[in-house]
């Protein structure tokens, strides 16, 4: 039989109605003549309590313990949805993670997946079970402990089961009906896309766009599982949603596939810089060791022997990076003249796989921006990614000039 | 080091603050040289919070799923409580019921113990881990799915777990500070007992004092783990309490250690019953079937080879009652006059070893109902207890009489 992973967020399995609605779609793939899994991620809340009992009782938790509170919610649904679907007569059991089970490193809450082993489930599939549902997000320690995957894992949990089961394809079900060129809310044009390459959807997905974790998009390219991406709140067909999937699995696209924004960046500035081997790892080392999310990081031409250094981090983490870079130059390891702080910028990126093969895909974006009146602070490029940091008030407007220009509100 | 075994129930961790205030408990008895075991319940509500969602997901549930969500409770406050005992600086680790584990058979959702292994805790004890926290109510089945023990399964797990360990002492925190001659709110001359024997806690439990499970006190009678009933609210000095023990443990005891009752009980009585050899089990067969809990049963003198049969039952099982004597006389299987039914009873137990040695306590029993006009309509008796079934509007008044009667507001 072919194996089908859908995947149900905590949004899609809030209450018993809901795990109604999610356990007659997993009936229907079973009609289509699959044998399901299903991943589950706690009922929309529970996590935050819990992890707000764990924070209250102990601010600097031992991970471990950590881990086996707030896996339980997960638990919780697995058990719900596999009585939901015996209810409508489809053969059906629960999973949790230590039962499969899902093996992990001992990275305690951000535990790393190792190995999941197929016999068990494939055992009761041969025996004539329909559907294993698991438990999302937790597996087991080489220690026998429970462990977490960090938040989001539910998605990574359906990854690498597709992939470890063969799956045909992996159905994530979600609040949204699939990946859009950019956030509906900044502009009426936003389109869905009907397929978006592994490559792109990663670039989204870590520049802002929160439909998939990251970590989920990278297994699903390294093992090449066809990722979909659905509403459990609507009426799906065949092509429901968003397909995400290898390059070659995408006949014709637009250039530009979306416009992804991140709005609350700010801008560091070291002025004058001494330019000497070393000074980078100077600077974001200790940056690093502050747990400062540095993204953009640009450096100026030299002059005499001394540079300027801009970097753009997160608005809430300015302080951590001032005191970082405060005690360096005390500490004699970093010299700069000055710091300078802009912490009212949003950062704008466009990103598409066809920019491999089109030139000319950054002097379009340059000059919509110009044209709007919109100046630049701040430029990066990857292959198939061009981002920019620009005044936070112009941000919707540079996204939907940047929609507008690469017309992304119709197909290709 | 010897070994503690300490239970909390639902009120005792119902909150995070709880939960501090029971960790400091187990902080003072680490601090007075023991290892200890604690055994937790789930924060109270929440596994009626769960039941609830099983049972309106499926109401005939495989139990299975119903002990996998059930189950999630418990962990939580293990985990919760091990954080807690860490931030007082107590090295302390929650143990799932699976990781223990604590083999049960397969009876789901009301599974017996079959072996707690102590090599694993045992390992931390001696590497410096002074407290482990465990799961109360769950285990593991030969299968390696999660099973429980039935409601108030927690106190079962505690006792199983004293006498695995060999623990010196198996303390019950509780909401009531103790178990009484009888229940306060019928008489205020109700005392508090220092110390009861196994056999009549035994009594007393599976008569209504609800404090212990009484599948908990079997255990711990066969087991001799000295049991210790305690409130989790109040302070309590090295005699809080009552200790349920050994018969040879107390020096001396009243001869009546105290009065239960049950309120909700109603009366059967078949009359004209063809007294032929099998005929109780004609008629107890087919309600036990019908899952109804005989309770007392009497068989008059038969009389013409005809003979009236008398049982008690909980007020609420009548329905039921009736509906399997009105099959069984359809069928042929029992043959009958009448059925009587008297739905205004209740149960009122004198329980004492020192009945066993002392004459005359059923005498005294029944003239101290006579002085108050109170007519018994059935009796039973047993080494150690005697009961009467007696119109319900006496039964205050009954356990008031029985009380004095007996001197149970004065200790031994």
């Amino acid at each position: 039989m072919p194996t089908l992973v859908m995947k149900f967020g905590g949004t899609s399995v809030a209450t018993l109605d809901r795990i109604r609605r999610a356990a007659k779609r997993v009936g229907r793939e079973v009609a289509n003549g699959y044998d399901v899994i299903v991943i589950v991620s706690a009922m929309s809340g529970k996590t935050n309590e819990l992890v707000g009992w764990v924070e209250e009782t102990s601010p600097l938790f031992d991970a471990r313990e950590y881990d086996a509170v707030v896996s339980s919610g997960e638990q919780v649904t697995a058990g719900l949805m596999a009585l939901t679907l015996q209810e409508m007569d489809v053969p059906a059991r629960s999973w949790a993670g230590w039962q499969v089970p899902l093996k992990t490193n001992s990275a305690h809450a951000s535990a790393r997946i190792e190995e999941i082993p197929t016999d068990n489930i494939n055992t009761k599939f041969a025996q004539g079970m329909k559907v294993a549902v698991v438990a999302g997000f937790q597996g087991i320690s080489p220690e026998g402990r429970i462990t977490t995957l960090g938040r989001g894992g539910s998605d990574t949990t359906a990854v690498a089961f597709a992939a470890a089961f063969g799956a045909e394809r992996c159905d994530i079900y979600t609040d949204v009906d699939g990946i859009y060129t950019t956030d509906p809310r900044i502009t009426s044009k936003a389109r869905k896309l009907d397929k978006i390459a592994f490559e792109e959807m990663l670039e989204l997905a870590s520049l802002g766009a929160k439909v998939l974790q990251t970590r989920s998009v990278e297994l699903a390219m390294r093992y090449k599982v066809r990722l979909r991406v659905l509403s459990s709140f609507e009426d799906n067909d065949e092509n429901a949603g968003t397909l995400v999937c290898s390059e070659e699995d995408i006949m014709e696209s637009n250039v530009v596939a979306g416009v992804a924004f991140s709005r609350d960046e700010a801008k560091m500035t070291l002025l004058s810089v001494a330019d000497r081997p070393g000074i980078a790892a100077a600077i974001f080392g200790p940056l690093a060791e502050a747990s400062v999310n540095v993204d953009m990081i640009v450096q100026n031409i030299s002059e005499d022997g001394r540079t300027d250094m801009t970097f753009s981090l997160p608005v809430n983490q300015i302080g951590r990076a001032e005191k970082a870079m405060a005690e360096a130059k005390a500490s004699g390891e970093v010299k700069f003249s000055e710091l300078v702080i802009d912490s009212d910028v949003a950062k704008v990126s466009v990103v598409g796989i066809g920019m491999r093969s089109h030139a000319g895909v950054a002097s379009q974006m340059f000059k919509a921006l110009r044209d709007e009146g919109i100046n630049i602070k701040v430029i990066t490029t990857s292959e198939i990614k061009i981002s920019v940091l620009i005044d936070r008030k112009y941000m919707e407007l540079a996204v939907q000039a940047l929609h507008d220009t690469f017309g992304l509100d119709k197909a290709a």
